[in-house]
């Protein structure tokens, strides 16, 4: 249809999924409207309005689109997204979109429409609970790592896959925004004056910045599973009883923890951010005690199914010495840790704020939220190689927030 | 002048070599010799009678030549030596042979004839001395590994090069008799009968093997640096005043301390061996003392280089943090002691045994060196988390001969 690239204009985005073989009848009457609202790439939501039948259309742009044509951005990302979110469908089916259709001349995806789901910051945002979650991040998290490690794959073939996802220019978004910028005066920073002290606190701590090294460099040197790369709460999509993973376009061979720690971050922002939100505070109480209540079963149920896969299939003679298996799990714990206290920290320091601290007014009562979360991300960081347990974990963040801490 | 890879006869690879433009005069009288004496490769040494020049033509057989055809094996690992020897060369060119000529079809190589050098291994033991040896080896180090690391390179560049060298069949060898066969009892080991209760107490030694299982993972997952990946003294080529590293066909991304840990083993296993061989006992004290401090001279010099490296070119904000690069060395000298570990005891029990041990007689004799070996191994990988300087993974073989500490 297109013989090199180009940024389809909403006509041409109808014309397009009209032509894609099987989705809609001839005299469709299909309606567009383009919703991306995230940072990198237009979205079109087409949707036949006699049948009710719809599509998602995904585009990656040549540039950033949040911060435009003056950053480009390689359109390997959706070849990198389609192909992760293959590999995920091979294990946790339900819990990612189907992808109907991969373009890689128009750096194009055709996918499920989830528009039945709402994006799960907004749920938590809005205070809503979601009892499904825990339980499918846990599944999610098991066995998209475990089936792309080394614990699981013949080491050929996972080395092949390692060449799969190089994907240089999304991980030099994360080593610069997530493990760089946020701890020193960066231009690209961007925080709320009022906390200027606390921020500058972290560009003095050396003791923290010497972890956070060792924090990048892990996330750019071990290629222990495929990772979704950018597991943030914007990339789940949910509805009381579904959960869907999108948007691996930063997925990579990075270090399992990475991953559950972007979902543990998020969760704790949402945990500090309810503190200063409009609930009643009956109401607030219960919603942050399920938040962490959530986290804990989101790392305790990856551990139980982790551990369930690894009896089942390691057959290794050296993976399988009695004890191996707790020094791994720990070690991610660990790494949660750590990953999450960055995450968190760059949230309110660097480029990237998340609506969950952004919405809240006004900019007083923002800057104790905010001033909460980099508290808790510098005690993950600093205190992580201590953790046994994810209750330890949690309890840093009731702890900061002086709810008292879990009955030991 | 091949359409297709076969493996070169004798005459061909003279043909062939008569052919290499710039290299023979047309009427050379070429006279080849083949000297493969490896376990992968057949190694053509053809010289011009008339005027002396000579070269090397390495060529890859699509198998391990040690077990034959029913051990297919790449050829791919002729590229991968071609491209890491062009890597090194950029660094450490008087370190590294001269590639002449690299021919993909054929997976061969032409490279500079060093005849008036002798491998490392023999020269050892012998008991020759090498007063160049360990500031060259460090600077090979220092700079090779430095120098394809994230700490140097640009992220995306490096992610480039991770890529290119990927090489599966290589690091499966390693993976399989490194890491995992010599610690059960797999049909590839092969051991003295002698030392049958030293191995089985091995195989027997669970927190031993949960410290191999994390050095293989460490292995398979950590892309610190470009290495050689097989840089044990039979890759080392040396004459009085020149040292010269050849054979990267294992170059991979992996841990820095896997090379500098394979050097260390390597010196080791020639240090038992001599409390065995024939050397008078004077001088064999004597060499026996220069290799130790060999060892410790290599390391305090690849750390002074790496340092000065670092000094000199680390601009990123959060690798400057102050302290960084000491833990970062510090991990590397675990690690060093950890991999040394695992390659002495490999020599002991595993396929491909050492001449410094294998020429020891009677087996009674050769046993207690064994043994010795199998010793510093352990406590090499056991105690490797609580070194601090050299000079202690040193005293562990010292110890273990009952030669009395350095004195600190």
């Amino acid at each position: 249809m297109f013989e090199k690239y180009k940024a389809l204009t909403e006509k041409e985005a109808v014309s397009y999924a009209h032509s894609l073989p099987g989705l809609f009848a001839p005299d469709a009457e299909l309606l567009n409207k383009e919703i991306g609202d995230g940072n990198l790439n237009l979205v079109f939501h087409i949707a036949d309005q006699k049948s009710g039948k719809s599509v998602i259309l995904k585009q990656a742009l040549p540039y950033a689109r949040v911060v435009g044509e003056s950053w480009p951005l390689t359109l390997d990302r959706s070849r990198i997204e389609a192909e992760a979110l293959k590999q995920a469908a091979k294990r946790v089916s339900s819990l990612v979109p189907q992808v109907y259709f991969y373009d890689s001349q128009l750096a194009l995806t055709a996918i499920e429409d989830l528009s039945d789901h709402i994006i799960l910051r907004k749920g938590l945002i809005a205070g809503t609970r979601y009892p499904q979650l825990a339980e499918d991040l846990s599944t999610y998290l098991a066995h998209t790592l475990f089936y792309t490690s080394d614990y699981y794959l013949d080491p050929q073939e996972k080395k092949e896959k390692v060449r799969q996802f190089i994907n240089p220019e999304m991980c030099k978004i994360t080593e610069d925004l997530v493990f760089t910028d946020p701890y020193y005066n960066a231009d690209t920073n961007s925080f709320n004056p009022l906390i200027r002290e606390s921020v500058e606190s972290i560009w003095n701590n050396n003791e923290l910045k010497r972890e956070i090294a060792h924090l990048k460099e892990a996330f750019m040197t071990r290629t222990q599973a495929l990772l979704h790369g950018d597991l943030h709460t914007g990339s789940i999509m949910v509805k009381e009883d579904s959960t869907k993973v999108i948007d691996p376009e930063f997925a990579y061979y990075g270090p399992i923890g990475f991953d559950v720690g972007a979902i543990v971050a998020n969760l704790l922002l949402s945990y500090v951010s309810h503190e200063a939100h409009s609930l009643e505070p009956d109401k607030r109480e219960a919603f942050q005690k399920w938040l962490l209540e959530t986290s804990e079963k989101i790392w305790t149920g990856f551990e139980t199914k982790f551990r369930t896969l690894w009896e089942k299939h390691v057959k290794d003679e050296i993976w399988l010495t009695e004890g191996y298996v707790d020094d791994i799990l720990l070690q991610i714990l660990r790494d949660t840790a750590g990953f999450a206290g960055c995450k968190m920290m760059r949230r309110v320091i660097g480029l990237a704020p998340v609506a969950d601290l952004e919405l809240i007014e006004p900019a007083e009562v923002r800057a104790e939220a905010e001033t909460n979360a980099l508290l808790i991300g510098q005690q993950l960081i600093l205190k992580r190689k201590s953790l046994h347990k994810v209750s330890e974990l949690t309890d840093i963040a009731r702890q900061v927030l002086g709810k008292g801490l879990t009955v030991k």
